[in-house]
């Protein structure tokens, strides 16, 4: 008697929320397709450690609505090289493990694409909340950083609104505006700093001082981590200037990572975990789901780690006219 | 000299979270084109009373995170006679108002579409929070009521886990079970009631025991208004069957309009607001904005009455899979 | 060698937010004072069913932020009987459990009490979102129930100023009006419904319309489960006269029960948590820790089961004064 | 035929979530009593500028659940000094106004002391989000805060779980560190810095590192604005060391000024508003609104101004023993 298809499942890099619904969503669609499921913890290095351990469906109840991962992740330097991926390979064949659905960000996209080259089937997941991924026109966990962000400017905007204060906020994005821009249009910011458009201090300055001129009872300056510009400088330079309104910073750090699932982060994050038990259903391979459109699609390994996703500045230009 | 071209903007039928991030756009934009804006209150019944207000820069500041409508709405017994059209257009002339700008419902793209065969220029931007509007792959407002009922959910399922019980949650949904759908999905409910699909109670009573064979620490049915099946007399009819599981009920009702748009609602309403006004600067006009794929089209608003929007039952079976 | 001192701890009866952060406090503070800790799942049913488990202080990581509790609940009929009592000493004496902690409502006292006539070294701790316990001036889990409303309702607002409209609202609180009237100071209700003042449906029209004539956009109605008028008797009866306003409703059911707990209720179980361990290592017991003032006060069991906690009538009517 | 005594209403200072609910029960309750209120725009500069508007109720209608306050507030250099104080009360005559309620913080309540001085009958009301003012246990604004930075730490908490992160969290708190104790025991933080209990950041890594050997999954540190140390800095210096975790930083600035009141907060503000208003009815004046045990008390404002508030160190190591 032939044992069941096994699917392994991990989490890598720096975990989005969203995670667990692509996980719950793996196993009760392995489940409903009778395969068998593997959970391996800590991303690549626990895969390395053999932290496998099956998983029912009733072990992923009511994670659903959970930030993190339950299969919590890390970092692995011994699987970037190619003795790791060969141990990691040795381990799923030890494992039973027939298949791999890798769920991480682009870093972890590379391992998904070098496992692949060595025979292993996979499928990669997209999860990154700076939605820097080519490929998926949003990857898992974009969503709701979005909206933790939005929460958070929209408290500066009561207290700003009594004050006349300009608030700097300082977003993550150390490759990527994405997250900036989006927040920018979201929030209503009057300026926003992004790795892709390099702007001086003064140039910031000259836009506050004009949303003072234009009579608003505030400026939203946001700021994105790789800008290019440190938070703490620009709001230390700024207030050296005379730009009408008083400053104040706020750095939104890892907050950002957390909190329970969007409803659109959990649905995303469905569609793909069923879609891709799917591709391994009827035998495809080597790729990472997508969001094209409306619909889940394949994009190859090879080309999500060749292309680089682009911010699209035309989000970049509606932020500044909304903002008027 | 000839006076500037001037848009009137105005809200429709049921409110929907967002609809003011689209009248902020609908501003801004115009006036970043050298336009004009007349914000009319009441939607239809305002029109043809002449409660018009020109809107400046700052009549839409501090909206863009505001539930409901600042523009308000109505329903007018007197528009939808071709009398009250005709006084409508009468209206309009004398308001020196060139072009109209329709944010609202269905029924609203149907008055919308009336106008605009009297030769009027007319924008339709879809929103509602049932998702029901031909023409564009979601609405404004939708994505923030999934949001709502999700958060009322996890609560249930908090307090589900400690007690063993089914919870009834009732959700708009009068023709579509576009809402009761993904929200069955987002939410992990075992069984879902929509008008689209006819089921009887004994057929619920069976799902709900047998998530309780199957170890479920707790089940969620939701139910759409347009079942079919009242909540009130679901509740009834289960509580006294033997299902394993005690009934709870929850009716959510009009929370589901309002809270502070989403993030998503905020950069869909955002979008289609300036596409609106561009719209009309490129000349066009009979068409109302929608989300296709990524991009945000025109579709002639024709098409968009005479046409129905469906479910697609995909997401229904998906539902139930992955509460498994 | 002796052994340890051994603390039982178990919640009962319906859950409230912030059991968990009780749980914690408990524990971690028994173990500060060199005790040992044993979690009884399922209340009184778990204890007659001997489900003991020794927790560590990494057992109660992360269920500080958790609704419901991680113990469970469940209602007991044999407890309730002399023998079902009398088995429980047995199973505490064979568990090696040398003092009880009780976290419940009022029911929960009563087993309390009966415990510790029978000699057991019993400790309340008062948990209810309806506050309807004697002897604190509030119970864990209320202002957590209470924010759950008063969101809801601010969600109501919003769609209720567009569009004119009245909302009843069902509140929990089946034999206390302190739920619905404390909701009806925070969230600006017109009127408030309450076991304790009995009004007739005529009483509550005319104070609708009182509110329309005011020039109100909107009216907000807080009906407590127990007030005598079943919520959707009062929205059909209402609907059919004439008040101005049309009428919705919203049946909040148990997502009141559930949610994270607040700032308050954490703090406010946290404190109750440590002040009960404290109670036993200074050999005090049969008594319940009760806020009184800003501290945390004992009150004897036999007190909080004999005496009924009143609402004050004074904020009944501070919130018709309020939404004037 | 005499005027109606007329009320004169401000709010000065940093503002803090409630102000708006304290201003909604100062003029319902004053029409209530047959009184006449006015507003003062932007504090006491306002006051010295004549920005008076008459505020009937439908005024205060919608402002109930709005954070910051919709009569702005401003700092005032003119009004420090006695001839700025003169001008003030020969503007409050000019304006007819009898008497005055001032909502602000500690600053606040010396402008209040000052005018009273002057025989102004004025009654002040607490609101700082620091909870730093001398007689009443809690100010409006405080439990907002609270929440608002326990949302941001429960968000790091899922992602620490995942990568086992020691974070730190910059909260308010200049002068006092009620904020920062109050926050680390709701928030479960390991460790706290306070200005009133010099700590070395040597001891906070000894801190940190001893969470690591208690398999605690992760840290969270609390460090209030006025410790002594800066988070940027301690966070550098964290860094460097080997305390197992590595280190994160939040800062959250003025977002913890922010978001609409809890319920806690609208209800202590709505019972200060009424209860300085029937004080004025009472005749009595020159004191100010504080929380006693359960009930509203009135405090000389010469005591508010000459006593400091001390944080409760006892709250300050039940925070250590609940994080072990």
């Amino acid at each position: 008697m032939a044992d069941k298809f096994t699917i392994g499942v991990l989490t890598s890099g720096g975990d989005a929320p969203g995670m667990n619904a692509a996980i719950r969503a793996v196993v009760r669609t392995a489940l409903a397709n009778n395969m068998d499921v593997v959970g391996i913890k800590h991303g690549y290095e626990g895969l390395l450690n053999g932290e496998f351990n099956s998983m029912g469906p009733r072990d992923v109840g009511g994670i659903l609505q959970r930030g993190g991962t339950v299969l919590l992740t890390s970092r692995s330097k011994h699987f970037i090289e190619p003795s790791g991926q060969r141990d990691a390979i040795r381990k799923l064949n030890g494992g039973g493990i027939d298949a791999l659905i890798i769920i991480g960000g682009e870093g972890s996209m590379n391992g998904a694409y070098a496992l692949s080259q060595q025979d292993v089937k996979v499928i990669g997941i997209p999860a990154s909340i700076d939605n820097d991924i080519w490929g998926t026109s949003i990857a898992i966990g974009t969503d709701t950083a979005m909206n933790t962000i939005m929460d958070a400017v929209d408290k500066l905007r009561d207290t700003a609104s009594s004050h006349q204060r300009a608030f700097l906020v300082e977003t993550m994005g150390r490759n990527s505006g994405y997250l900036a821009v989006m927040a920018a249009i979201v929030c209503g910011a009057e300026v926003t700093l992004i790795p892709e458009v390099p702007v001086t201090v003064e140039e910031v300055a000259l836009a506050i001082e004009d949303a003072y001129k234009r009579s608003k009872t505030h400026a939203i300056i946001i700021n994105a981590e790789g800008s290019g510009i440190r938070t703490t400088e620009l709001a230390e330079k700024i207030d050296k200037m005379d730009v009408g309104f008083t400053t104040r910073m706020t750095i939104l750090g890892h907050i950002q990572r957390g909190g329970s699932p969007t409803a659109y982060d959990r649905l995303l994050a469905s569609r793909m975990g069923v879609k891709a038990v799917e591709a391994l259903v009827e035998g495809n391979h080597g790729v990472m789901t997508g969001l094209k459109g409306k619909g889940i699609d394949f994009v190859p390994l090879l080309d999500v780690i060749t292309n680089k996703r682009k911010v699209n500045l035309e989000y970049y230009h509606m932020a500044k006219v909304l903002a008027r």
